[in-house]
């Protein structure tokens, strides 16, 4: 008897407060989905334990494991090479976990893991905008800056697993403290949700016109959608936000083109909401730092997959990578 | 009658003065070799017909042309995709050059072409400190500073062709002007031997005390190597350009690691001459601007083929590049 190759795969999208679960058609459809806590399970079995109550039953309705071609999962830290997570620090279990041991014990089925950033490029690469491009970079903008890499249709993963952490990369010598990790300029303290929290509270701190609209909010909840509002409406000051953001991601784009030549690299995440009020910065300052060999060849775009899916979505489209 | 595979290949390195061809063994002995201008010849074939009057003897005289897998090229602005050298600022020859296409009708021989720094690359991947190595990163400190990046073996691309511009990255928002390219801060106006000969003047210019051993040379002359023998005798200032150098070098290689996480990075080229004064201030460097995962991993080295023969070497290697 003939059987039929599995056409469906589960993405897991392990984050530091809430993991998110689906089951995944070849062509990218969730047709199950469901989340648990991150953050409630004191060692990582109970965690397991969880997981598998309540994705078992979605497995069951889908037709049952063997329609299945593996589990993906999207972890911060998580390696390709080892299939552990390591060290992270926005997760609760602490060390090395072996998460893909577990899982495939668990659900006895094939296990790939990678960091959320690189499910993320995968995703964009299998169902986004990179669909078909060999070489591209993936940036997250979210709490964090994140970063996929693909060479020649590939993930980079680099000879440990790590490669990709272009968010802590120095862009501005000696320049603002990034808390997490100690170090001074890095792109994540300019980029990130924080980051820009930051500027917009440096540049109201130091605005002499008092005007801002940006006046008008509790200096704790602005975040870049309150700036892009404020934006929207015209306001200068809020402009200034996120032209200095794009200047500055810009330049370090220009860095990444130099290393690697990508044909397109695709924004992701909170910031990308900001819509051309960070893109026109960002690509202007961008081509300006170029060398001419690479001027106007690049294509920066956003990712246009839903945020809430583009996780699971990741996730599960490991499964799928040769 | 069965004839035996082809033991031998040709290297041509273009340079900006002067052209360096030999005749290599498949274990990187250089058989044969000789040299001619780059300068000289009003168009590329005039050139062709140089190289061809000079290199032909030494074919015959290895045994003829079927004894050679191929011919390798490293140039500057060379396209390994295209075969061709693209806008060379530093060559005599304008526009597109076939180069790849020119050599193969006159030899009649396969032939690759890449930009000199991946040469080098190809070249240590092959005879030198990252035989068996499969992510590492060349960084050639001369003239200026050029990268060779290679990922799973395999001499980094990009989509173009025209991937490893690390020299061109910036590394100091603002910094110093980059006179051939019009930037501000990137790495070659600060590592390259035109870098280390400014960051000297300026320090020497600055220096109240005024008792550099370096205050005895004519400015036009002082160079890497002089500073080199001057920190040799102790001199605080001669030893201070190397720690700028260096602290501003490991910060970019730090960046790089951050990349693609290579095992190693090779150093090359003549402030590699500098020994320890540029090694240890660049490790220090790059250590403390790596996030943890990363620190202690990347072998950081200097290459130890012979500079006078790595060229050579390097753009012979390409023709055994799978």
């Amino acid at each position: 008897m003939l059987t039929s190759q599995p056409k469906l795969a589960i993405g897991i999208d392990i984050g530091g407060t809430t993991t998110k679960f689906g089951i995944v058609t070849l062509d990218g459809k969730i047709i199950e989905q469901d989340k648990i806590s991150s953050t409630s399970h004191s060692n990582i079995h109970l965690f397991i334990d969880e997981l598998y109550s309540k994705l078992f039953p979605l497995i069951t309705k889908a037709g049952g494991i063997q329609q299945f071609a593996g589990i993906g999962v999207g972890a911060p830290n998580g390696n390709y090479y080892t299939g552990t997570i390591e060290y992270a620090p926005n997760l609760v279990w602490k060390g090395i976990i072996p998460l893909t041991d577990l899982l495939h014990q668990t659900f006895k089925i094939s296990v790939k893991l990678t960091n959320d950033a690189n499910a993320a490029a995968a995703g964009e690469m299998k169902y986004g905008k990179a669909k078909g491009i060999k070489h591209f970079i993936m940036i997250t903008l979210g709490t964090g800056v994140g970063s996929g890499i693909v060479i020649d249709g590939k993930i980079l993963l680099g000879h440990d697993g790590f490669a990709g952490e272009l968010g802590h990369t120095i862009i501005r010598h000696g320049g603002r403290l990034h808390k997490g990790t100690g170090a001074f300029g890095s792109l994540e303290a300019y980029a990130s949700a924080n980051g820009v929290k930051q500027t917009a509270l440096e540049f109201l701190a130091e605005d002499a016109s008092n005007s801002s609209l940006l006046k008008n909010y509790n200096p704790e909840e602005i975040n870049s959608e309150i700036v892009y509002e404020c934006a929207l409406q015209g306001d200068i000051l809020a402009k200034k936000v996120f032209d200095f953001t794009g200047e500055i991601l810009g330049e370090a784009l220009a860095n990444f083109v130099m290393f690697s030549s990508p044909e397109m690299i695709v924004l992701f995440g909170g910031l990308s909401k900001a819509a051309d009020f960070i893109l026109i910065p960002t690509k202007t300052s961008m081509e300006k730092n170029l060398l001419p060999i690479f001027r106007n060849k690049v294509q920066l775009v956003f990712s246009d997959l839903h945020e809430s899916d583009a996780a699971i979505l990741g996730a599960s489209a490991l499964v799928w990578e040769k």
